[in-house]
């Protein structure tokens, strides 16, 4: 099959994103290491869990919306209750499955640390841009997301980017 | 100061920028790993070399184009080197710097490598988008780059995208 190289705008978007996907972590852990000792991943569980009913996810559902292996996850998790942010109990509707749990400590943590990280990510991201711009990338990423992530793991907090 | 939370729009586009960044990077290095024993950093910086007149250039210019420091870089361009895919010269114009230089070897790995990279681009990030939206990405990501990027490191291939 012949290759269909990209046409000089199709390459000059694709350089601009791959240097925002290299750059942006970083922007985002040097804050939140900073402020509140956290990576953004660790940051971004602590929160998925402060949204969650009862500050509480199943670990399986926990991996899901962080895109995370289990392995990989329960080794943060640890690390995270090594420091009383969060706890892991079994789930009570099946004993082989855990639950972790948001403490009041890893509460008061999110809640410290929120507003440094939303003044990074308008800082960096949202201020930029226009309100149509805001618009467009939201569709373009939930474009992306189709492929990326076809079983919509990682935007269930949002309305389906696609059909059922 | 007042933290000016996000909008739920803001918040969906947010949401879903921090997905596709979680999730391209896997899908780059995963083919260019399976099909060329590269990681798409590994992949990158022979590619920049392909590019460069006398597919030659200074390490200070590739670490910059590459976002990498140079520690992280030299340690990279020393495992390409082992495999015969980079060489190391001392600059001509600078005996305190060194050049690296893509080998015969390099830019046929990169010459085989490309047309898989190129598919996996356009299957992940292309093909899904509109021509429009193609430009708009071109736009929004150039937008953050301004922030995230204020010396234009990254985007040196295109013109400046901000004053000089």
């Amino acid at each position: 099959m012949e290759t269909r190289w990209l046409t000089e705008d199709e390459r000059a978007a694709w350089l601009r994103l791959v240097a925002v996907v290299e750059l942006l972590p970083g922007v985002l852990d040097s804050q939140l290491q900073a402020d509140a000792g956290l990576t953004h991943f660790e940051y971004f569980v602590v929160a998925m869990l402060s949204e969650a009913p009862e500050r509480n996810l199943r670990m399986s559902a926990l991996a899901q919306r962080t895109n995370a292996s289990l392995p990989r996850l329960s080794h943060v998790v640890r690390r995270l209750e090594d420091r009383g942010l969060v706890s892991r109990t079994p789930c009570p509707d099946d004993r082989r499955a855990t639950n972790a749990r948001l403490t009041d400590r890893g509460w008061d943590l999110v809640v410290a640390a929120a507003p440094g990280h939303v003044d990074t990510v308008r800082r960096y991201v949202v201020d930029p841009l226009t309100s149509r711009q805001v618009d467009e990338l939201r569709g373009i990423a939930g474009a992306l997301l189709i492929r990326l992530d076809p079983q919509g793991r990682l935007t269930p907090l949002d309305e389906p980017n696609h059909g059922p």
